[in-house]
């Protein structure tokens, strides 16, 4: 069963490599991977879609909550959640594009850019739409598809939020500078 | 100057954390991962956003490309590529629902979950309209925020393509099966 892992992390050097290092060593197996900063720039939300079952997910969240940038692991329940991802998917529609387009119309993807030959779709919605979407355009002519993985939150008012406060924080990036945020 | 790396890798064990290792221990800096499966499902395909000058990217990526998992990488052109984010935001509405809701459409985000005392909100676009959309929910109370990072294709007809045939792919996991795409 497809599980979603919601792990909120401190933006220290090396803080990816360890919660990948720890999946990889013990072989675990992620589907996708989604990486982003939060509300609180001092943190990041890591979301790991990966296959197991409850035993399995249950001994990676305990091991997770060791690593000491991690604030807080969250199993999603899979019946309490919105998952949503993105997908971008470039057609070699050619002169079928006004079929690609009336298709794309129907899954609500908007268009990114034309091309002489080609389209960019965006596409968002959960894995089966998203994949639905990918084999609707196949026939078309598929140049490439990038997908952003899952993102999901708990619904109802459970909230994984860290506190600032806590920490001495280095600061985030500024343009032209190198050395900034360090996930 | 935030830059986009895009790197297509085969899906072997140990891939994540071989390229983050490269990251954190030559002391690049990740802004935002997104890692996904392409319309082949042997082939996953990274997008990191990154801040660097070109010089020091322009390192990254040839030693990015030493990998053997590493199929291809590109730095995507800034002025030539469509580069999207989605972002899940819940916010504490309570008595002010309707102005959130307004607001919300605006941004043509999509209410993905409406609580007795919370909303969950889908934006989708370029940093800035998602950092715009974060700021404007701030007022109302942000409980949580997660972001996908940024994906990105290059504009036009080119495209990142590996030949699938060159290899023996493992099978991808099947529901139930603990061991699968190995990532």
């Amino acid at each position: 069963m497809k599980q979603v892992l919601s792990i909120l992390v401190r933006n220290q050097p090396g803080v990816l490599m360890r919660v990948a290092g720890l999946f990889s060593r013990r072989g675990f197996n992620i589907d996708s991977l989604a990486v982003g900063i939060t509300e609180k720039p001092a943190f990041s939300r890591m979301t790991v879609g990966l296959y197991g079952n409850e035993a399995t997910v249950e001994q990676v969240k305990k091991q997770l909550e060791k690593l000491v940038e991690v604030e807080e692991v969250r199993l999603l329940p899979s019946d309490a959640m919105v998952a949503r991802g993105m997908a971008l998917v470039k057609v070699e529609a050619g002169e079928k594009r006004m079929e690609a387009l009336k298709l794309a119309e129907i899954f609500r993807a908007s268009v990114l850019d034309v091309g002489a030959q080609t389209l960019v779709f965006e596409i968002t919605g959960g894995d089966d739409k998203i994949k639905a979407f990918i084999d609707l355009m196949a026939p078309f002519g598929i140049l490439e598809v990038v997908q952003t993985g899952v993102v999901a939150l708990e619904r109802g008012e459970s909230a994984m939020q860290a506190v600032e406060s806590k920490y001495d924080w280095p600061e985030r990036c500024n343009e032209g500078k190198d050395v900034c945020q360090v996930i």
